[in-house]
């Protein structure tokens, strides 16, 4: 019976769903029917540790009883409501969000999801600065829509260029330097160098916004060198460019900080978000606004909205999910996983496994970065991380698989315990890859 | 205490809420705390008959018990995992709005709303064709991302232009005809043959899409005339050009059919979901694939995805709704409303009021023009609009307003008499606006 509902679950997938970024003819998804905390489980009963937080999103873990009563609550009444309205418990979502952000950001744009988050505040930057250019990374992620995906470096921006206005720069990433960089401090300053010769070039007066994540995420998990942001900060002011920052990934706990930003010395002028913010369980997310920017609109039309924008499914969801973080530590649980659990236990995969290159990260979101070759850091082979992925599985891991690497991005309730049987996993599955090396 | 419930949501709303499509200082928004059926209501119990349907997505009416039961439900057993799954609920969500698709369009992508939706379609066609363009039309709206916003013929686009390849025409629009016509086959025929032109003169080779929506919504609510849509059909045929329609806001009831496109000799490559689907009680859209374009991507990665992207909460809500709507006949009584009693009430009306320069729709999807003139059929300007809709708010009516147009769209739901109640509403605001033409 329960195994005939994975069989249906599968079937039903096969015919009828198209998937995201993938071949679909291939494809054979894990089913799953539930979960609690940081497992989920299938119709027969297989569980599974997920250390993916699925798209890095899950951050209170699954199905908190809290955020999952809430969303009850609000179903019983009103779900639904125009974004034309006042509504109590968006106003309530939107005053939780402002109060985590700096001072000076009081109000919120609501969306669906990071990348319309993204689409609005490059919109938001275009129309407060009169200028239309929009600097991001090479190596970043920021949505799958018209601007956010241009906006994006990677691979998935190459078959959807139809905006226009963008520009790429390299940002800091010492273990693979753009900039032959030896030092921490070296890759800063260099990183910082270049983005202000691609600034000075493209012309400041064209450049309406530095767009970054604070942490770039899907990329890598790249925590900025101290002194970056702030170098960034110092540019965007001296041309008066407005300074985007994308924590749709690493907000909202992921890196044992409400916001990422938090542990660097940087205010920006919008903050998009979504994932963390309700680890969604509604589809929802926005844009922080600063004071001065939320004032262009004050007299004059804002170009842009939706019909879901400021969903009181989501909003109810929202609330329950700050408040739940703030009360039951799980923003402090994150950190404290972070710096003496799960930092210390890779750093160990790495110190005894060859195929390990480098292991980054902070809080309970950090890269494994496979290499075929120490001394060339050359990644291993995209066969390899299929194997990887696979062996994870077979042991009851669900791994976030990138490029070469292995993102360790379990939800911020993660255990002492849950990592040790995760690190235990990764442990026999980079002794096989270690294997395939000589 | 109900009361400082509804100047505390005010409240909330002023400080940290960033309203879509407004200037923000002089907004005083509605406040709602809740709705059933028809009605919505604030805290202190003032009630209001919804012919808006909000953004014309209440499709089922507010706080349909078995959607709500179904979010519940969805909520306790799982509220969210990623797209890489196989997920029960997803599968039979898609299989359900497959069903009502036509044949040969058996697969389902899912987004959070219209216009990533559209931006998905908008790329599948890119991609099937290898070409760029993307024609639609001057009076459209598709959606406020990037390719979405510039698809767009409305003044929401203007400020937006940051896409490329898009080309715009102008539709079939007897009342405002753009074509010199004076009969609706005339109409028909010459929108067919400036279509033609326009792909012909940008190359036909370059044309990867038509996208249009079914029956043009904000922008007016243009019912096709018969053979225009088939025409279209026709010509997209004979230059290998997807016809993607939009039925964001026609499909899932609104005009008495499934898809507006049913009324309409036409299948298109690729049909845009969201809004009736689930009414919105959570944020969802969507496109049907045609088997053609889902085989391109077998064995080749479909370069778009999105976290949320087949949401469980979302998919529980689209089958309880599907579900329902064809249990309790809500398509069927939006047809029999629009034929029995809401359209001739406002032809009634129509006859009655000089201020009415034209009634046209169906179903639950009617536009009353105003105009200054019968003759001249110039448009009453903005200041009568904003009187229309203050004084329907203060007889408990909360109407759509566009440009010129009061739009009448309320749920499926909608009761004989509570169509009689909203037409008397109506009719005393007319009255009124009659007195300001002379």
């Amino acid at each position: 019976m329960t195994e005939d509902r994975d069989a249906l679950a599968a079937q039903l997938d096969k015919e009828h769903v198209f998937h995201s970024w993938s071949a679909q003819a291939a494809l054979a998804p894990l089913v799953v029917a539930g979960g609690l905390g940081t497992r989920v489980w299938d119709h027969s009963g297989r569980t599974y540790l997920d250390f993916s937080s699925q798209l890095v999103n899950v951050n209170i873990g699954h199905q908190h009883p809290r955020v999952v009563a809430a969303i009850q609550e609000q179903a019983a009444t009103l779900a639904t409501i125009g974004p034309a309205t006042a509504n109590l418990t968006r106003g309530e979502a939107a005053k939780r969000i402002a109060a985590r952000a700096p001072a000076g950001m009081d109000k919120v744009f609501f969306t669906n999801g990071g990348a319309d988050a993204n689409e609005n505040a490059i919109r938001m930057a275009r129309l407060h600065t009169g200028r239309d250019k929009v600097v991001s990374t090479y190596r970043s992620y920021h949505g799958n829509t018209g601007a956010a995906i241009v906006s994006t470096g990677d691979w998935r921006r190459l078959p959807n260029e139809y905006a226009r206005g963008h520009v790429h720069v390299f940002g800091p990433y010492l273990y693979r330097s753009e900039f032959w960089a030896t030092t921490p401090e070296e890759e800063c300053e260099r990183a910082l160098q270049h983005l202000r010769r691609v600034v000075e070039c493209e012309g400041p007066q064209s450049v309406a916004a530095i767009l970054l994540e604070t942490v770039p995420g899907t990329a890598g998990i790249m925590v900025p060198p101290p002194g970056y942001l702030a170098g960034v900060r110092a540019l965007a002011d001296e041309h008066g460019i407005v300074l985007i920052l994308d924590e749709v990934m690493a907000g909202f706990g992921r890196t044992g900080e409400w916001f990422a930003l938090d542990a660097h010395d940087v205010v920006p002028d919008l903050i998009v978000f979504a994932k963390g913010v309700n680890s969604g369980y509604v589809p929802v997310g926005g844009v922080v606004l600063s004071n001065a920017i939320a004032a262009t609109f004050d007299d004059r039309v804002f170009p842009g909205g939706l019909t879901y924008s400021g969903h009181p499914l989501a909003a109810a969801s929202i609330v329950a999910s700050i408040d739940a973080m703030a009360e039951e530590g799980i923003v402090d649980n994150a950190r404290k996983i972070g710096t003496d659990v799960l930092g210390p236990g890779l750093a160990e995969l790495a110190e005894k496994h060859p195929v390990i290159g480098e292991a980054r990260g902070v809080g309970v979101f950090w890269a494994l970065e496979l290499v075929a070759d120490r001394a060339t850091r050359a990644p291993v082979a995209p066969a390899v991380m299929g194997r990887a992925k696979a062996e994870l599985v077979s042991r009851g891991v669900i791994p976030f698989i990138a490029d070469n690497r292995i993102h360790v991005v379990p939800p911020c309730v993660v255990t002492a315990d849950e990592v040790a049987e995760a690190l235990a996993a990764y442990d026999a599955v980079l002794t096989l890859l270690d294997e395939e090396l000589t």
